[in-house]
This record gives structure tokens, sequence and C-alpha cells, in this order.
């Protein structure tokens, strides 16, 4: 087991009918900026309620978050915060909202330039102001750990960052908040965890048995309920179960003490801020070329996973891996998410481009041994035509 | 799934060569009192370690926390604590030294009898010292949680209690820190950390498939290790595992969600409290005998332990149960735990006495369904012998 350092001081209000615990978690004296995405906040309900738990505080609406949150958007929050003296921010959405918020809550006090947020991946962040989330799409975690990823338009650059100054001081899970959510949001909440899972657990082995059992079994949820998600909607404890699984799998519990990857979403990155594929997609059609391209150095954990996530136990190693790899496969198609770049109608003169903004974006040594060079992304791209 | 409220804010600095980060984690100009048991933190060199971590900052120190420890000791403590003005509390040891300094930190500024910290179960605290440890015997789990028990030697009354003020700040977990226990002692901490888990999943379904497959995870890892703990003495990854696996077991994260038992450490405590006999030890003799005797309301947990645990797939339900319970047993006993009253001398006559103290305590309704009644204890007690 490598060493690690484990903090995580998010507070979790899980269960239906929560929203209105907001009361007991906001100072009664705090200045709110309430941040949302699209108007479904508005039409479902959500947004009143949330109105309706923080009674008499002054409050103020920030809406239009867009699902890739942008740098230039998210300045306009900053500049409200800083007009209206507000003091602590909420976040009503899911991870476009939350990471949105996150930066926000760094840029408002930044001394510098806010952009420099992203360059530096968070490290130059000295303080935030305090914030909140409720959840209303299980997928990217964002609720319960404290990284972002911002997109700067102007220049096609889609950044993470992180910081311990970024944590949400707390999250309500409301599993019947994902009642009117869209299949396709769905599905791609699924993916998008199942995808954060594999990142750190498919490297190679670090003898670390609970990191790697945690691993397995939240994949294993993933792939029970995943079906189930889209058949019976509004199933409660169907949609817990997603929840809970979405936070678990970036929260920095599994990865604690084990090697990462991270690759594929280096590379999903491009592809959402270039060609504008719902990130979680760009995940689907980039993870298995990366299992199929690097089977040598990651053959180990993929001959694990085969066995312990699909229980697959017939057939010679490489027959084991090309079956775990299938499956994997087969379980975004069967999700309605493709693993093609040829279904989103890129082909192989589309690479030189995604390569060139890895290779702008300083991207050219990823993954758990650092050996993802551009020439290896490169192959994992044709390997995913 | 249940509703649940989860909040950990417990920092783990997690490795070989950590006990120096203390240093970055107490303020500088903090006074410090470590907490400590017996001559061995001394005589393995992790007091000096300590001691040369918090360089020049005041520090005192306060040894001979028992392994069941005492309020009357503990009250020596805070008298020390209230003379000489000290503001930061540091626990060196296991979970009986981690338990006692959470009293003594809440027992400070307590405003009334510091007993009514254990009558009212932690309830009336409204605030604590802070304080960090540097665990040396994984078992409780008590390093990453904000519980603990306390025992009154006059009354022979062991009591927990639990408060949000008495989570560690930080806790040092160094794997290396074991390799000088005795075989005994990590004994106990493989059984205490499996039971641990058992009391928050072996109740009855909630559909928390999340809950339940950490849990299994962390079972099937302590059957795996539990014998290598024992015989590969000083492999780290081995002593690793279990040390991550005892801090997982006990939490709070497994039992988000999920009905409770804990009626084996309740009949358990009574055991302790007059018999003397090592806390895991006396889990390891009520724990088969529980599952015996409520195996018709936990009837669908230990048939999916059975398969999932322990594999078992063979015989109808009565067997796959019968076998999962012997299992159980067989590891415990494996391990050199004991299983049954009678290894300790005890028998039939005795069971008055210990009843009547569960009815003394009030713990009287135990269990997931508040149904393990003074009778069923009785039942239970009966079969353990």
């Amino acid at each position: 087991m490598l060493n690690f350092d484990f903090y995580n001081p998010t507070r979790i209000i899980f269960g239906s009918n929560t929203v209105k615990r907001i009361n007991d978690l906001i100072p009664l004296d705090a200045k709110v900026l309430v941040l949302y995405g699209g108007e479904s906040a508005h039409k479902n309900g959500t947004l009143t309620e949330v109105r309706d738990a923080l009674g008499t505080r002054t409050v103020e609406e920030f809406g239009g978050i867009e699902p890739n949150p942008s740098y230039e958007t998210l300045m306009k929050a900053v500049e409200m915060i800083r007009e209206k003296g507000l003091d602590f921010l909420l976040a009503v959405g899911g991870g476009s909202v939350i990471d949105g918020t996150k930066f926000v809550a760094a840029a408002v006090g930044y001394e510098g330039d806010p952009w420099e947020i992203l360059e530096k991946r968070g490290s130059k962040i000295r303080h935030a102001l305090p914030f909140g989330s409720v959840l209303t799409l299980p997928a990217t975690g964002s609720e319960m750990n404290n990284g972002g990823v911002v997109t700067k338009k102007a220049t096609q650059t889609k950044l993470p960052f992180s910081s311990s100054h970024v944590f949400p001081v707390f999250s309500i899970l409301d599993p019947t908040k994902t009642y009117t959510l869209p299949v396709r949001q769905l599905a791609n909440g699924v993916v998008d965890a199942f995808i954060h899972v594999m990142e750190q657990y498919l490297t190679y082995p670090a003898n670390a048995r609970v990191q790697d059992r945690f691993a397995e079994g939240l994949l294993q949820t993933l792939i029970e309920i995943g079906p189930l998600v889209l058949d019976e909607t509004q199933d409660y404890d169907t949609r817990a179960n997603l929840m809970w699984t979405a936070s678990m799998a970036l929260n920095g519990l599994i990865g604690a003490g084990v090697p990462q990857d991270w690759s594929t979403h280096m590379i999903g990155h491009e592809l959402t801020a270039l060609h504008n594929i719902d990130h979680a997609r760009t995940l689907a059609i980039v993870l298995p070329a990366n299992m199929q391209v690097r089977r040598t150095t990651k053959r180990d954990k993929l001959l694990q996973y085969a066995e312990r996530v699909w229980n697959i136990t017939e057939g010679n190693d490489e027959q084991r891996i090309d079956a775990a790899i299938e499956q994997t496969r087969q379980f975004f198609e069967g999700l309605g998410l493709p693993t093609r770049l040829s279904d989103y109608q890129l082909g192989a003169k589309d690479i030189d481009q995604i390569v060139n903004q890895l290779e702008v974006h300083g991207l050219t040594k990823l993954g758990e041994h650092g050996d993802v060079t551009l020439a290896v992304s490169r192959s994992i791209l044709e390997a995913s035509l």
C-alpha cells in the first residue's frame, strides 16, 4: 500500500425530504448566492424548496452555469458576489454547477488573475468562500470532493483543479431529486461514476485490499443498477444506490494509498473541449481503447477486474482480458453510450488535433506510470475509431 | 436505504515514517498532553519519536491508561490538564488510550459531573479540547470516529458515549508501529474489527448495496489477512491492510443508511466489566451464539453473508446458515480466540449476574429491531456456554 493523506470533511445529508435541512447548515446571517444551471431547477421545484428552506436570509440567484462550466460565465458570478457582498454559496445541480461553484468560491478572494487557479491546478488557493450543495444529478462525485473542472471557451481549454479549501461544507443528497432527470443524464452518470472508479482501480497491484474491494463493490453495484436506473424510473432505492455510489466513486477514499491513472479523463476532456461531446460519453469512447492499448502494463489488474467484477474465469489470460474489455464496452453501449469516435462522425483525420491539444496542455506523460506519451494517447485514439 | 447524516472530518496520515508529521498538524503554540497506556510506548521508542516531533512545544505526559480505560484514571488526567492549562491532547496507543483521550477532551470543560458524559452517552457534550492520535494497535477504529467506551471501576459499569465534538483532528497510522505488538493483541484486533463490521452488516436487508459490499470487502480482507498477521510478523502490507481495515470497520461509513445491531457489544461489555475478559474475546464468545439464537430474524442477511463472504453455496438455507456460523467460529478459534464461556471457566451459574447487569444498565431492548430483551440475551449467553 502506498502512503496517503486522507481528509474529507464534507457532511452528507442523505435521504428523501432533506432539502429543508439547509436551514440548520447555513448561518442565519449568511448572505447566500444560489448557483444553478438551466431552467429545470426552477421547473422541478427544487429552487423554490431551497428558497423556502433559506427563510429570511439574504438570497441572490445566479443561473445559467453550463454543462461544462465556463470560466467566462463563472467570472460573472464572481463579480456579482463582490458587488453584493455575498458570503455563502449554495450550488443546486449536478457536477458542473458544483465544480463551477468551487471555482467561484476560490476566485472571489483570489489574489491575482483567477485563471491562474486553473493553470496552477488549484495549488495557489489560500482560502475560499464556504459553500454547500444540493445534488440533483448523481455522476461526478463533486458533492463530496475538493476538485473541479472548468473550461475557458475562448481557447477551448478544459482544466482540472483541486484544493483542500474547496470541499463543500455540506451536501444534500436527496434521491427523489433525480426523478425528473432525462435517461441520457442518468446513463451518463452511471458511466461517469464507473470510470472514476476504474481510473483509481485499473492500474497495478499495490496490495491495497480494502481499496480494491471497495472499488470492485462500486463497479458491481453500477453494473447491477445501471439497467435498473434506466428502466424502473422513480424507484427510490435504485436512485439512492446510484447517488451514493457516485459520491463514493470520487471522494478520495478508494484512491487513498493506490496508484491512479486518469489518462482516460485527460484525453476525454480534449474531446469535450473540441467536439462538445458529453463528459461521460468521451470516457466511454476512450476507456475500452485505453484498456486495449495498455493491456500489458495493466495486465494483473485487468485479470483481477475480469474475475472479481465480471466473474470471467474461463479461457487463458489474454482471452479473459479480451472478454473483460468486451463486457465493459457492452455495458456502456447497453446504457446507450456509444464507444467509438466514429459514432460521433470523428475519424482518423481528427486525431492530430486532439493530440495537439494534449501537447498544448502539457499532458504528455499521463497514467499511473507517466508512460502515456502523446504517441500512446494517439494509439488509444486510433484504437477508439 | 435508510436516511443518514454522514460526517467524518478526521484527517488520516497513513504510512511508514509519518509520526514526524505531527509537527505540521499541531499548532506551534499548543500546550500538549501526551496520553498513553503502559510502558511499551516508552520502550518501543514511539514516545521519544513523538516528543522529537513536538519540538519546542510545551509537552506533558500522562501514562497508565488501562486496556479498558477507567473513569477514575482518566479524571486524574483531567485534573492535570486543568492545573497546567494544557490545550491540545495527543493519544499514543490503541483504542483504549484514544477512547480515554476523547473522554478527557470532553470532561475538561464539562459543566457538571463528568460521569454524566457516560450516563447521557455523550449527548450533553458541547465542546472538547482538540486532540490527535498516533495509533499503535489496530482494532477499535477509535482513531477515525467520535465514540469511546469508559469503565467506572467502582461500580463495574462500562458505558459507551459519542459526540461530534470528539473526532480526532488527525490520526497518524504507521503500520510499522504494530511490529512490536504481541500476537494476542493482533488477533484481538482482527476479531474486534470483524465484529464491528458484523454489527453493522448482519441485520436485515435495506437495499444498501454499497454499504453491504464495503462490509463484505472488509470481512473478506480480515479473513485473508487474519492468519497472515499472526504468521508473517513485520510484513508491512499485511499490517497496513489490517490497520486500514480496522479504521474503515468503524468510522461511520459502512453503518450509514443501514440498520445496526450492537447487541453483541453490549453483552460483551458486561463480560469485560464482570470478568475482565479482553473486549475482542468477549465478542468472539457472544457473536456465534447471537447468530445462532437470532437466525430467524437475521435469515436473509445470514444467507447473503454465507454466500458472499464465505462462498457457501451448497445445502439448503438452514445448512448454509449453520455452515456460516461454524466458519465464523472456526475463524475466531483459528486466531486463538476461544468462543465459549466455558473456555473462561464460566458456566450457567454466572449468567444471572450478567443478565442482571444488562438490566441495571437499561440494556433491555437491544438489536436492530429492539427485540433483544433480557430473555433473548439470556438465550444468547446460554448458547455460548
